[in-house]
């Protein structure tokens, strides 16, 4: 197995955040920022709006779930949208949250592969073409590296004293998050939760229906680029006695905020989690 | 306009209920009870469980939001379901609640129509029929007749100060409840964002395209009564730009009770109310 080194460690605005690294993968585990130590008279007692501290490994989170969030196609680890609902997984129900660089994102080098299927992608974009097929075909190569990527995380991150073996582990992941998500949750047994969504069932439905834990899944009702059908078929895939779909109008882009609000309520519900704040 | 009299007032863990009837439909409107006022010495400190008092109506409760929460088939305005949501919406959102008895329903007389009806819905029932169209047929009849039922008890409780004309008004429904509601909310201006859920398109489908404002709506994934298709068919003629569809895996009965949870979020969000608790 190899083994996790923490690169940085910041705080900022109760959400402490490492960055680490396992073998040639990136990534960065949020958490609850510890309260504060009793200051030296030297440390300002009101802290500023947004502080930013570097703190020893010493200074470890308490124990808490691990939600595993999966960043879109063209993200990365630090994307505003990953970065956003780590925020409320972090602050609303006092989760840890780890999210890794996908192969080819990030802070990681892209293939020969990547810059073929990458070039591709905007070939079909300028040209007003369908991205659908592009996608779901390069998406599923970036799962078959991924999966076994975010299995020798999760090992390492469960080594940790605040996160632990046997803990509740959840995975939270749309679009290429999705693309991953889904035959990932298929075989990791550790995962007991799972929100998914954005994503055409074509290459996913087999392992959706190896699915059985807890699902809830985003579509949007208008998706200019997923017809309805797929989506409510890749909803249809799952073998979960528990899921729920939810369907918003709109276009592809406009999935409302107010989902990641209910994707953090219902991961606080499986995890075992109350929300501490209101999400 | 018919004028409406208050016929009990009780108070019980929260909740200040008033049984009202207004010409021949009865009703009951929930509301926050009042804060207790300094009582005597000879009154308890800390109440019982549930207490029950009767308070003059002298002692309204403050100004907020009205919910208009309709029951289902069978039902009545304090069937189990029916209490259950009303509490949700008066101690986790502070709102008024207001439920009259659908005609033929709770403590009003039935029709020899309705006694036909009813008879051959039972029937049907006990020889393992298709329910489906009978339920819609009477269901349609019903609505015409309650219609104007809720609009002049709208009128009535905007005359109380507690509510007042021009303030939001919601609605929620499923079941008989959606079948009163759809054309109810396609007419009636006031109503500014309605929960929906669990009926057929047949006889719905023309109203629903006449509603614009926004719709939160429930299905059942594996209803055994209303085809997968019909739902979506309800859901998708609604001309709402705000539109949401909440499909949970399961049969027509099985509705998870997290989605009163979110339906009284949805109401909060849209008429202008924080929850004040956790819902």
């Amino acid at each position: 197995m190899r083994s996790l080194h923490f690169t940085a460690d910041t705080s900022s605005d109760g959400v402490r955040e490492r960055d680490f690294t396992i073998g040639e993968v990136t990534g960065v585990l949020r958490s609850p920022a510890p309260a504060p130590a009793s200051t030296p008279a030297s440390a300002s007692a009101s802290a500023p709006e947004s502080s930013s501290t570097v703190t020893g490994p010493a200074s470890g989170p308490e124990r808490a779930p691990l939600v595993l969030l999966g960043h879109g196609g063209g993200g990365h680890r630090k994307a505003p949208a990953v970065t956003g609902r780590a925020r409320l997984l972090v602050t609303g129900c006092g989760f840890h949250v780890a999210t890794i660089d996908a192969p080819g994102h990030g802070d990681r080098p892209r293939s020969a592969h990547d810059e073929r299927e990458i070039a591709a992608l905007r070939r079909a974009m300028a040209q007003g073409e369908p991205v659908g097929p592009l996608v779901v075909r390069y998406n599923a190569h970036l799962a078959e590296r991924a999966v076994p990527e975010w299995r020798a995380t999760l090992d390492a991150l469960q080594e940790l004293p605040e996160i632990g073996a046997g803990g509740p582990v959840g995975y939270f992941g749309l679009h290429l998050g999705t693309a991953i998500g889904v035959p990932l949750t298929a075989v990791e047994p550790r995962i007991r939760a799972a929100v998914f969504g954005l994503f055409w069932p074509d290459t996913l439905a087999e392992a959706a229906r190896r699915v059985t834990v807890p699902v809830e899944f985003a579509l949007q009702w208008d998706d200019e680029h997923i017809p309805r059908e797929a989506g409510l078929a890749l909803f249809d895939a799952f073998a979960s006695a528990e899921k729920t779909l939810h369907a918003n109008a709109g276009a592809h882009a406009g999935l409302p905020r107010f989902e990641a609000d209910s994707a953090a309520r219902f991961l606080a519900r499986h995890l075992g989690r109350s929300a501490t704040a209101p999400v």
